[in-house]
């Protein structure tokens, strides 16, 4: 026990992103005894962090000693901005740090990003995340990581800290981002096609509650439809993820279907109604909310209205 | 003991339909101790029913002394026709014997049939099942049941030897039709979902064996996901549900909801591509053959091919 503690190195860890997902992340990374920075460009959630013991010190003077830095922003933009923006933070990071990229982004931009890295001799995690703002908190996350043997390695100690399970996907960046983007093409369908059963039972004397009762226990169920119409049911929109996340991230997986000339029409009318419910000014509730485009549009009432 | 086996009467059911279900369901009637007749088009369905220890008897010379008929054709015609045809059975049950209708048909269609049959003073039960021919020959099956109290007590027998759930939703017929065909539009968008997902995934590198190992764990999953995606794996389209199923079954959704002036793009979506299978030639496959629609448009190759 006590060489073991000798040879331990306390980790300094910075986190990007302070939304609902990076705020448990550097939560959960901190609880692992890490020194954690958590940067976001709202100053509250900066000074939140602080006050639950956490560092927000200056980025220049805490770069060059980080050993990991967590990007857990909204899409690839600001993932390119952390990186390599006008105060990017790769160039300053010690040779052998680790950047663990969550947002959920291209493959190919993955892959660009990780040269770009390596370039500074910097390691390149693509890790985007699966479970939600509350397996955040617990440091439960799924992450479909792919990367070298060596970003494994440094990334490791953040990795256990944040996560559940971690799905090696491949020994490049890419393969995290790909398979990513296959489970929101699902999970994005399968809230919408909730919402479209969930009101078209409604049309039909089928009650939201006997609907999640009945459903769940048959074979059109689904991992979301558990999670979101229990959503419904109590007529609580407030954002777990919300609406505005599947029109960025099913926007993401058209895209990159695009460049591979590969057709999803399935994605493309779930896309729709997200952006339906969008126009009707819903984009900041939780994603559930697309439930509230099929009710207008056959004047139906929901739970709670 | 001795007085119960003394007040037991041995059940006489009927079983229209031997196909993948109904043949399943007229297995696990005739373990129950009923005696079980079974009907179809194909007489070498009847052969095979007889040589495993059922009878086929000419329908005129059993009619008037069954307890219970279970219909397990195709759809709303085919229940019709059995009924009230030509050579119908309902003016020649016993007054207070049982339908039990399991097609998949309108909650209009059903009150409908439940209605003409009280007539007669012939009881409906209102009585869709989910779960495919596996649990049929358990006699595992999900029942989505509807109808009076009469109605499930005189049903009780069957449904006990058919199914191991029973869901029941209402005092009338009607309820019943109403959540499978919330169930049904669920599963099918979620078999065209799994198809496009995993396609899509061989685009981006995503191998279809490490499809299903990750996304089984994460919030993309389905149970049709779990179900289906191996049959793509394994190259292996046996139809245990065929295409033509959901060609038929979403059908009857859209039609329902359009007599609802309800719009449900996201299953128009799904229903377009398993007509686009069956345009191919493939109806007749099992329904993950929808994922070649896919793969043609694309230019894939999956397992197997």
């Amino acid at each position: 026990m006590g060489i073991c503690a000798l040879s331990q190195i306390t980790m300094k860890t910075a986190i990007f992103g302070l939304g609902s997902m990076g705020f448990g992340i550097a939560k959960s990374v901190l609880k692992s005894g890490a020194i954690v920075n958590g940067y976001d460009v709202n100053k509250k959630a900066e000074e939140q962090f602080v006050a639950e013991g956490g560092q927000s010190e200056p980025i220049d003077s805490i770069v060059a000693e980080l050993n990991s830095a967590v990007l857990v922003v909204l899409n690839a933009a600001q993932t390119e901005d952390v990186l390599f923006g006008d105060n990017g933070i790769v160039p300053k990071l010690p040779a052998g740090a680790v950047v663990i990229a969550c947002a959920t982004v291209s493959p190919a931009f993955a892959r660009d990003m990780e040269s770009r890295c390596l370039e500074h001799d910097v390691l390149y995690l693509d890790a985007p995340i699966s479970g939600g703002s509350k397996k955040a908190a617990e440091g439960a996350l799924s992450v479909m990581a792919s990367g070298t043997q060596n970003a494994f390695d440094a990334a490791r100690p953040t990795l256990n800290a944040m996560a559940e399970t971690v799905f090696e996907l491949g020994d490049g960046a890419g393969s995290g981002s790909a398979m990513k983007s296959v489970n929101q093409l699902l999970a994005g369908v399968h809230i919408a096609a909730m919402a479209e059963a969930i009101t078209f039972g409604i049309t039909q004397g089928v009650q939201p509650e006997k609907f999640l009762q009945v459903i769940s226990q048959c074979a059109g169920t689904s991992w979301m439809l558990e999670n979101r119409a229990p959503h419904i049911i109590d007529g609580d929109y407030t954002p777990h993820s919300a609406v505005n996340i599947w029109l960025k991230d099913l926007g993401i997986v058209l895209d990159i279907a695009q460049t591979a000339n590969f057709d999803a029409p399935v994605t493309q009318s779930a896309l729709d109604q997200y952006k339906s419910a969008a126009q009707m000014g819903l984009g900041q509730e939780d994603d559930a909310a697309v439930a509230k485009v099929y009710a207008r549009q056959a004047g139906l009432t929901l739970p709670g209205e």
